[in-house]
C-alpha cells in the first residue's frame, strides 16, 4: 500500500477567526477529500494578516501534505489577498488573464447596477481578480471570483477556491478536473467507509463494546473508528483501505449484537430519511408548544415533504391549545398545561384537525424561567399517536440550555416518531 | 502600545476534520479572546494522530504566540492524547494528581451507572484523566474532564479545555482565574469594539462606501474593518486599540448617510433582538407554508418569548390553510396557493385565529420541485400585518437551495417585521 495522500485546508477570513461565523468550508471540504480518500491533517482558519497565511501555507509543505486546498480571500477588494500570496509560495509570477477578465466583466456587468455606476472600481476589482500565478488552471467563477489550480515544483499542489459555501461548492466538480489536481487525486486510495448510528447510548458505553469486541479477537487496529456524540446520537465512523472488510462486519455484528434496537442504522441513513421513507403514503400533522415550530421546521426540511406533512399548529399560548387544538381546557386545568395528559390531547387535537394518519403533540418547559420544583426546566411531554391507535409517550427531564432542550426534544420526538412508524410503538407500554 | 497579545486555537477531533461535525468551540473562543484583547493568529483543527498535534503547537510556538488554547482530547480513552502531547510540549512530566482522581471519581460515580458495572475500566479512565503535567494548574472537571493551565518555559502558557462546547464554556470562568492565564492575559490591551449591521446592502457596495469615507480624510486605517455578507445581512465589525474614536465614529455616521435605513442596527443588535423588543406587550401569530415552522422557531428560540408569541400554524397543505387559518378556497382556486392574496389571507388567519396584534403569512415553492414558468421556486409571498390595519408585502424570487430560500425567507419575514413594529409600513405602499 502506498503512502496515503494527505492535505491540508487553509480557510481565510478575520470574521471566522473573530467567531462573527462558523467555518462551513473545512468540514465541507473535509468530507469530499476524505471519499477520495484524501487524508486530511489539519484545517487552519487565518485572518487576513498575509504573513499568517504564508506561515500556515510553509508549515503544511514541511508536513510534507501533497495538497492545500485554500478558501476566500478572492474578492475584489485589496484586503483581498490569497491569489498573490499563493502565487508568492508557489514561485510562480501573477499575470493577467485577458479571458478572465472579459468573463469575470461580463458576469459584474449582469448582476450588480450598484457597481456600474462606479465602472473606475469595477475594472479595478475585475482586473485584480483576473491575475492569474503563471502556469496555473483557472477555475470558471460561479460568483465573481475564480478559483485557481496552482502545482508548486516539489512541493504541494494548491487548489484556490472562494469563500462563500454557495461558490466554493458549485465549483468543486470542476477543480476536480484540473489536470495538476487530477494527478495528486490519482494516487489516493479510497477509504471504503462505514456510519453506524445509535440512540440512547453514552459514548462510555460503546468504548466498552469496543474492547470486548477486541479481546474477541477482532483485529480493529486495521479500521480508524471514530465515535462521535452528537446530542443524544451516537455516531460511529469506520474507515479502512479495502481488504478489511471482515474486520469491520465484525465489528458491525459485535455492537448490534450488544446494543439491538439502539443501533438503528447500518448504512448511515440518518433519523430524519428514516422517518422520511416511513411516512410515504401516509400523512403527519404536528402540534408543539415548547419546541415552537422546531420539529415542523425539521420535518419540512426535507425536500418532498410537502408530500406527508400535512401541517402543524405551534400552540404556545393555552388559548391556542384550547381553541386550535380542542385540548380541553379542564385537562389543562387539572393536569397543567405541560402534562402528558396535554401532550397526548395535542397530539389528538393534530390528528383530527389536520386529518392526519400520525399526530404528534410535544409540550415543555424550554427555560429559562418557568420552571417549578414538580415540573422543572427541561421537563418535557410527548405523545406519538397514530389514526389506527398506536401510542408512544415519553416525558424525560432534559439537561441543558433553552436551545439544547428544544433541539433535544425534536431529536427524540423524531426518533418516537420513527419507532411508532416501524410498528414498534406496542413494545413501549402504556 | 505595547506589542499585541496574539493566541493560537487548536481544536482535536477525527470528526471534525473528516467533516462529520462543525467546529463549534474555536469561534466560540475567538470571540472570548477578542473581548480580552488577545488577537488569534490561527485557529487549527487536527485529528487524533499525535505528531500533526505536536507539529501545529511547535509552529505556534515558532510563530511566536503568547498563548495556546486546545479544545478536545481529554476523554477517558487511549485515543484521547492532549494532556500527554501538551506535557511533553511543554517539557513537564505528567504526574497524577490524587484530589483531582478522587474529585473525577465521585463525578464519575454520581451519573454513570454503565461504568459502575464495569469498574475496572473507570479506575483506569480516571486515573488517566487525573494524570497533570508537573507544574500545570488543573481546572476543575464540569463533565468528566478536568481542564489544564500548562506554562512553557520561555515559551507559550497552554490552556488545555474539554471538547464538549457546553463543559468549554462552563469552565472558562475558572480558567481565567488561573495565575499563569492571568499573568497572559494581563498585558492584553482590549479592543475597542463597535458592530454594525445592514439589511439588502451588497458587500461590493460598502466596499465602495469605505473607498468613499477614507477619500473624504478620515484614516481608516487605524480601524479594523471586517465585512461579512450572511444569507442578506452584512455585518460591518469595528475593531480598534483605544484612541480611534472620532475615525470610528466619521466611519459610522459615513454609513450611516449613505444607506440610511438599510443600516438597521449601529450597536451590534440583532433584528432578532430588536424584534423581540418591539414585541413587549404585544402578541405575535404565524401562518407559514414553506418555511414550515422555520419563522415560529426563530422567535420562539429567545427566552421569554412566551409573553408575546401566542402561536402559529404550519399550513403545508391547502386544506390546513382553508380550515385553519379561514383562507378562502376560491381565493387558492383564483389566485394559486403562492400569491400575494394567499400570503394575505394567511396573515388575516393568523391575527383571528389567535386573537393576535401582529400576523404574519408567508407561503412560496422551497423547491427542488414545484415551480413553474410563472411561479419558479424560490418565489415566496410574505404578508405582515397589524390588527390596527398596517400592512407590508414583499414576493421575491430567492436564488439558491430549498434550505437557502426557506432561510432567507425567514430573515426576510423578520426584517419585515422590524419594519412593522417600527411604522415603517406606510413607506412601502400597497
Amino acid at each position: 500500500m502506498s503512502a496515503p495522500v494527505r492535505a491540508g485546508i487553509v480557510v481565510t477570513g478575520t470574521e471566522v477567526l473573530t467567531g462573527t461565523i462558523s467555518d462551513r468550508n473545512g468540514p465541507w471540504l473535509s468530507e469530499q477529500l476524505g471519499e477520495l480518500g484524501v487524508e486530511v491533517a489539519h484545517i487552519t482558519c487565518v485572518g487576513d494578516r498575509p504573513q499568517d497565511m504564508e506561515a500556515v501555507l510553509r508549515f503544511l509543505e514541511d508536513e510534507g501534505v501533497d495538497l492545500i486546498v485554500t478558501s476566500g480571500g478572492l474578492g475584489p477588494t485589496a484586503d483581498d489577498l490569497t491569489a498573490e500570496i499563493v502565487a508568492r509560495f508557489a514561485g510562480r509570477e501573477l499575470v493577467l488573464d485577458e479571458r478572465l477578465e472579459r468573463r469575470i466583466t461580463e458576469i459584474v456587468q449582469g448582476f450588480s447596477h450598484h457597481l456600474r455606476r462606479d465602472p473606475e472600481a469595477m475594472r479595478a476589482g475585475t482586473r485584480k481578480q483576473a491575475l492569474v500565478p503563471r502556469g496555473a488552471t483557472p477555475l470558471d467563477p460561479v460568483g465573481t471570483a475564480p478559483g485557481l489550480v496552482v502545482p508548486k515544483e516539489g512541493g504541494p499542489t494548491v487548489l484556490v477556491l472562494p469563500g462563500p459555501p454557495r461558490e466554493l461548492q458549485a465549483m468543486w466538480p470542476a477543480a476536480l478536473e484540473a489536470p495538476a489536481l487530477r494527478e495528486v487525486l490519482d494516487r489516493a486510495e479510497p477509504y471504503e467507509y462505514r456510519v453506524l448510528r445509535l440512540f440512547g447510548v453514552p459514548e462510555s458505553e460503546i468504548a466498552k463494546t469496543l474492547r470486548e469486541i477486541e479481546a474477541e479477537g477482532v483485529d480493529l487496529g486495521r479500521l480508524e473508528i471514530t465515535t462521535c456524540l452528537r446530542r443524544g446520537e451516537l455516531e460511529v465512523e469506520i474507515r479502512h483501505r479495502p481488504g478489511a472488510e471482515a474486520e469491520r462486519e465484525a465489528l458491525v455484528e459485535g455492537i448490534a449484537r450488544r446494543h439491538g434496537p439502539r443501533l438503528f442504522s447500518r448504512d448511515g441513513s440518518t433519523v430524519d430519511e428514516q422517518v422520511a421513507e416511513m411516512l410515504a403514503g401516509k400523512t403527519i400533522a404536528l402540534a408543539e408548544s415548547c419546541t415552537g415550530g422546531g420539529l415542523a421546521a425539521r420535518l419540512t426540511d426535507r425536500p418532498g415533504s410537502s408530500a406527508y406533512v400535512a401541517g402543524g399548529v405551534v400552540a404556545y399560548s393555552n388559548e391556542a391549545k384550547i381553541d386550535l387544538l380542542g385540548v380541553p381546557a379542564e385537562l389543562i386545568e387539572a393536569r397543567g398545561a405541560v402534562s402528558r395528559e396535554v401532550a397526548e390531547a395535542m397530539a389528538d387535537g393534530a390528528l383530527e384537525r389536520f386529518g392526519a394518519d400520525v399526530g404528534v403533540g410535544i409540550t415543555g418547559i424550554a427555560g429559562p424561567g418557568g420552571g417549578t420544583e414538580e415540573k422543572p426546566v427541561g421537563y418535557v411531554c410527548m405523545c406519538v399517536k397514530t389514526r389506527d391507535g398506536a401510542k408512544l409517550e415519553r416525558d424525560p427531564v432534559i439537561p441543558g440550555s433553552r436551545a439544547d432542550v428544544r433541539e433535544r426534544a425534536t431529536l427524540i420526538a423524531m426518533h418516537m416518531l420513527r419507532r411508532v412508524l416501524r410498528g414498534e410503538a406496542g413494545s413501549d407500554g402504556p
